[in-house]
């Protein structure tokens, strides 16, 4: 007997490379935004005030909640915010999850999902995409604890319909759906799951800001369901950490709402550059699922995907690589800005077609 | 049978009033301090890159990490950062705390502690302090799945000798004990557990940047243990939330514990504050345990406690009030400035000599 028989053992999930050199790299490996957040952002953190940091932020985060309400059109007892939407989902395993059935999830998805819940002591069953990648709703109709589905999904960028999502919302009535939507502002509007959560009480839709709102080194990820979701949700965050969001968080991210028209014009060059980066890698021998998100999953004819990973990362380009089964051969490219892609293909011109 | 089995019921933390209302407010109910930051945070906040928003933080957070472990004289290995010491204690439970037997903590201690055990589902048992709000090293040699004791108390302020906790630590060499030292830098030096890390691998130590530090806006906690502790509550925060630490909070982290000098004097101011107040406390009837913290838990001889409370809060003077058996007497005064310090003994001269 020791301490150590007590020690919740876990193999922990593995973020995306963080450079710490100083040399100029291109970043594609974590889907960060190119362009940073709206100007009034910059103002804002000009004029913070260093005075209040000594005090404790609104444990509520009542104003960051309010503003995402108003943008989203529903009561801001339906919006539920936390560090990043890692925060969000982890919060939410831990709050919905409790039941003996397993949870049920994408074989190929967001790889932190297992991770969690390994932590919480969660059963889950990986469920298998199709060999395009796709989900089959009927797949989702068998008993569970709870389902958790990215759409689009990661790392693949595969978009599936409303209608499909809805199914197995509608099928589930006794188990909570979590529609992580982390990626779903690059797709066109009405995909996203939020047209439902006000006629299903067992839908909850995550979203963040460190994709489409450029906002990843701040750490802010909500959540949106009916009110009683939300109270769940809010109980056990006030069991874990009343104060999570900081002030600079809450004061940024509530301003960052507020600007829609340059978040608007970002995410249309981000999808600008995204369409065009797809003609130019089909035109160098790529293929991938059609992404409707800020990243492309590619996989190479004739060239393995580990060793473009490797020729890339020696020319300081970073891209994500999977060294997983039936995703071996794939590389996950962020969309950065159009000189970046020009870097990129330029780079991949002369590895690929020698 | 509906997903409302399944939800994880817990009965919440509940955190001292954050004033919403501009109007003016002696502000003494949350142990905040009373002065800003070191200088160099403020020239670092006017400075700080709005650009880099929107890249990931560290998730090591390697820069404030590094610089910790350098102030305290410990490896990098063995300091863990969190949202606050709030977040740092949760994910400790969370990691270290998986035994059938209760864990053990004072019955008059931070009220966060059961509800901890509650989200966590960890069997609990509260050991009663002395009349004189004292521990008895005893009582804590009994069967157990783990400890957690603050030093100094809160909200006692009373702070106990090392050589207490030391005993404690030494005879449960199968569990690991907590010792919570969120009030320690107003203490004396050399009553920090943190001299005894090297000799004992189940002693974990956890400190906060939200009082001495004046930081509470920032969510700024760590920990210092042995390096295998360390590695431990690293993977479980790995499974939990890669980037639990925002921007900001690293980089004026980061800089505030460069400038010792500053906290030093600020530390000093409110020692002395602290001392003055015990005397005109005295002097209008209130007792209290030796507070080594920067607040003071008082009892007034004839004035009931709640009615002080109310009274003071008519004034906009904010204190803290527990309506908890034992202490239903007591008020949590946190030592502000001078001048706070001066408006509050006002007050009170014209309540309790009537």
């Amino acid at each position: 007997m020791s301490w150590e028989n007590n020690v919740r053992k876990v193999v922990p999930y593995t973020p995306g490379e963080q450079p710490k050199s100083q040399e100029k790299i291109i970043k594609l490996n974590t889907n960060e935004c190119p362009y940073p957040p709206a100007p009034g952002v910059k103002k804002l953190l000009e004029a913070e005030s260093y005075e209040d940091l000594r005090l404790y932020p609104a444990p509520d985060a009542a104003a960051l909640v309010d503003v995402l309400a108003e943008y989203y059109g529903v009561g801001s007892d339906q919006v539920f915010v936390g560090v990043g939407s890692d925060d969000v989902i982890s919060m939410a395993f831990l709050t919905f999850f409790n039941s003996d059935k397993p949870i049920l999830f994408p074989d190929i998805t967001y790889s932190f999902y297992p991770v969690w819940s390994d932590v919480y002591k969660i059963p889950y069953k990986k469920v298998a995409i199709d060999a395009d990648f796709r989900i089959n709703a009927d797949d989702y109709k068998q008993e569970n604890g709870g389902i958790i589905i990215p759409n689009p999904n990661a790392p693949t960028g595969v978009l599936e319909d409303l209608s499909l999502i809805e199914d197995i919302v509608k099928s589930n009535p006794d188990s909570i759906v979590m529609i992580d939507e982390a990626y779903i502002d690059f797709a066109e509007e009405g995909t996203s799951a939020l047209s439902l959560v006000s006629k299903y009480d067992n839908l909850l839709v995550i979203r963040t800001f460190s994709k489409s709102r450029a906002m990843a080194g701040l750490r802010i990820g909500f959540a949106i369901g009916n009110a009683k979701l939300i109270k769940f949700l809010n109980d056990v965050k006030y069991s874990v950490n009343s104060y999570t969001m900081n002030r600079p968080s809450l004061e940024l991210g509530t301003e960052a709402v507020k600007d829609d028209k340059y978040f608007r014009q970002t995410l249309a060059k981000i999808v600008n550059t995204r369409e065009r980066m797809k003609k130019e890698l089909s035109a160098l021998g790529f293929s991938f699922p059609d992404s409707k998100s800020n990243f492309i999953f590619a996989s190479h004819a004739t060239v393995p995907a580990e060793d473009i990973f490797k020729y890339l990362r020696g020319k300081n380009i970073y891209v994500r690589y999977f060294k997983q089964e039936r995703i071996d051969n794939y590389l996950r490219i962020t969309v950065g800005t159009d000189e970046e892609a020009d870097a990129l293909i330029g780079a991949l011109k002369d590895f690929v077609s020698k």
